[in-house]
């Protein structure tokens, strides 16, 4: 289904811009929730270094849960499957990175993703959004397939110089530098922080001494 | 036993068109469900997308158990085995998916699958139908293995042109696009959906915290 | 000890006819049960398919336990190693499908095999005996063996019209098209299903739902 | 340490005679038992043929193990670790497993093993000696090493007529046929069978079912 | 994100200079912590030296937890993900070892690392540092990066000479032998060793047996 | 940090002498305990061959454990991690096993290696030293390093005619025949022997009978 977007706004399902064999392409993702004991799963013939990006994108969400209104024990007690369709098609490279977040995130929130929006970038372990390639080819590929809003990396600001007049005017072009901004800009709406304490554990090796301070996560 | 058909309905047998090596085939898929953990086996000499599609296809089941009037836990207590004779025969590609589908539900819920029905279409995470390649060779394959009825994907209603007058008489053809449409057409008997609560394990981390809002799964 | 038979009947231990890189060959299989929780090892250098086709054995036989008299429960309690000498001898393919089958069932039972029979089909999911290739090379191998009575499928019995008269004297040959035919010719006594209620652990979340119809397996 | 015999008897260590890169040369395989959970672990840059051979002979030890007087509980509460010094030179082939079976049993029984014997043959999951290959080449190096008497399979008895008569004066050369034979000929002393009955963990479903029949192993 | 640093300190963030397929460069490596079982996850497409780098910083640094403030147990309690941005940019070698085991002690303790800091060296299991290659590669790689200073080797101090004086008047070059004065460098503040007693699980075997003596770690 | 010897006798840290890519070389091995479950790790990009001679090494010390003064509980509460530097050269050949085995006895007794020696020789399960190759290259290495005494092989000592005069007046070089002699000469004090009961732990299977003989290791 390359060329082609969501008739609705979905829970877990976005569509990315990244590069596979045939050159620019829309790639949509899907991600489920299933019960099970935090294993993630990956379909779609994806490549290593785009499987490795799923896995930041877990880590950056994980570590920062409480804040997208996502209580820590849920990653226990579920696993995640994300699929990238079209099956027989291999698919590589670490430009699809924000889009695995959102999808992950939402699947992780329920909230639904705007069906209109494509987004590519890197991800890091901190959330920030790095440079990609062939963002001319991404912004064509959106194009074609009746997307209106595309996100794109602040440090790929420079390449719209090259992009076509009559693309940047089909299309809502916005610039970002972090994970938390896709996320405000994909979701229809606005994820919510809410309070955890984690449950009274203790680290603590003798019972006489105080455990007052907080460990990191 | 490529381009032969079952004799009687049989529960967890499904004929899937799918390309091997020699071309257009039907493909006997055969789903048992045994005691065991959740694990899932594959056998019959499954390349990787094959694997993934099967693998794919069990998610979306389990997202959409109760739907189907499938009990959660079931999937804990039971292991799948899906088998692909003929054993020696290298197999690939995402278009057994929705086969691979019905083959497991019908394991899954003792509902047989009809035996003059064949099928072809990539599954989804989300249970959508994918387009296929070969539709000329799967149909003419199905043809000499005495089916009757082919289920294929919607957006391969256009490629029906080129097909034959004389196959498109012989066989009754129905363009689906999701994987219960599918289900609906080959399974002898309509799936009931059921109620379904889970068992209330808090995720909450304070005695104290209500626990009112429902997870996603 | 390719080309020899066993002096007398056996547990788990079966005459397969099969191909090795040296051409049509008997097989010896043997197995044995161990105090375990339900792994299976498998050695005697053999390829993927033929390990493949004794997890179809597995399956088979486990999904139909009960009508062979095998307590469900053995199956977690013990593992099964399946070992082919000569163990340098690389060995794949099918076509021991039903061989494996039996020397499983006899160990699981106690029951030993016939001494003088041999057997050669792939097995299926369900039980199915399907055709394999070199039906000649593996009835002469069967003959210099000493072997009196051989099992075929079925689906070969067009086959036998190529196979020289004095070798169709020397052997009873029994064509088969399940693999219950093949357990009731191979084994030196009938098998007696046993009755078998699964233990009751229910799968029904509320306390207040009762828990009636039986799930499958 | 090729072609030198040990000083004295030992447990756990005994002269195989195999085949490696350089030809014909005696193997000295130690085994060890370590407090553990069942695990078995292979050094020595072991083929994997030769691995398999070991795992054979391991469950032909473990399924007999009762007439060898090793409490069935053992295997459990021990890892066995094999190790076949030289370990820069590759090792392959199953004419160790006769060898493997003789060092493994004497370090469950503790049982020593008399230092003057080597020994080539391999077994199967039944304890039958299997013949081999290179018995002449084995032998002069059975006698460079200060061997005096030597295990053959009976099977390679007719292969005796190649051998040179300063050879077969030099060695004591005894065929055997089963594994059995080979432990009454290499352990210093008589393994005493013991008595033992499993545990009653029952297998029975329900309470009103009588457990009276015993499960094979 | 080559050639270019972080605008403020962070926790976890830390630029390291190591090698890659286009020459000396800057590599931010960001560790996090994350609820789990003491699982290391290591992204980035990192080699097999770098990954084992990774290792050895984090056992250091287990090794002497206790006088780096942290409690022994939380490595059992957390997942470690250290993950290296560009993700499709192959990284190798074993000279971003000291940055690793800076970037996961930040993490583990919560102590910011400074950011105008670079810094490259081996790491041995008892911290000392090694010399590395390419260090005037290395330092142009800082110097357009904006870093201020850089921690090398001590035995690298002899390959100063021929480094160009501009570069060498740029940057601040501090020799460092041992990963504890790397951390004293790179961490906005000092760590502080606490005090820590293994709870008493005795290893002795009766309870008659006193068991005054501590046991090494 | 080849042909550099360490400047104080310390735990876990011994020279050995093996043969890399580059000829002989000393290699320092560092090994440490860990909190854990008996696992153990290797790092230092080690081939397979040296990798097994560590876990000969190991099944060495845990089966005579008592005699080094050892708990054996203290195997299955520690990790051992071996680390070999410099990461990036690989290293194979089973000649540093008597060096690694001394490392690791160290770091379980606590016992601090003498930092004037080096060793080398290829170590069995029953703690043998068997001969190695390169010994001229090797001493030489020892020689640069500033090593004062070197243990070999007593299969080896014929080889020392071929060394020159100035080499074998520089060095003490002692034959060894067993581990035990090398943990002697190596170790700045000698391990002292503790008593050890097994934990009652019964094997026997009826209450009834009684449980008076030893079972072996
Ligand atoms: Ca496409
Ligand atoms: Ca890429
Ligand atoms: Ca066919
Ligand atoms: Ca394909
Ligand atoms: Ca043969
Ligand atoms: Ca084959
Ligand atoms: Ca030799
Ligand atoms: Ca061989
Ligand atoms: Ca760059
Ligand atoms: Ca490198
Ligand atoms: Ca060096
Ligand atoms: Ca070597």
């Amino acid at each position: 289904r390359f060329g082609e977007t969501e008739a609705e706004d979905m829970v877990g399902v976005v569509t990315g811009l990244a590069w596979t064999e045939v050159g620019g392409e829309i790639l949509t993702i899907e991600s489920v929730l299933l019960p099970g004991k935090g294993n993630v799963k990956q379909t779609g013939k994806l490549g290593d270094v785009m499987q490795e990006s799923v896995s930041a994108a877990i880590s950056y969400i994980r570590s920062r849960s409480i804040s997208f209104g996502i209580k820590p024990p849920l990653f226990e007690k579920r696993d995640i499957h994300v699929h990238v369709p079209e099956g027989a098609t291999p698919k590589d490279g670490p430009s699809a990175g924000i889009a695995m977040a959102v999808s992950i995130i939402s699947a992780l929130t329920g909230v639904p993703v705007r069906k209109d929006i494509a987004m590519t970038g890197e991800i890091t372990l901190r959330g920030r959004v790095l440079p990609i390639g062939g963002l001319k080819e991404k912004l064509l590929a959106a194009l074609r397939a009746g997307i209106t809003t595309v996100l794109i990396p602040k440090d790929n600001e420079k390449d719209l110089a090259e992009i076509p007049d009559n693309v940047k005017k089909s299309l809502k072009i916005i610039p970002v530098s972090h994970v938390d901004d896709v996320i405000a800009q994909a979701l229809v709406r606005k994820l919510e922080p809410i309070e955890w304490e984690e449950p009274v554990e203790p680290i603590a090796p003798r019972a006489a001494e105080p455990v007052g301070t907080a460990l990191p996560h």
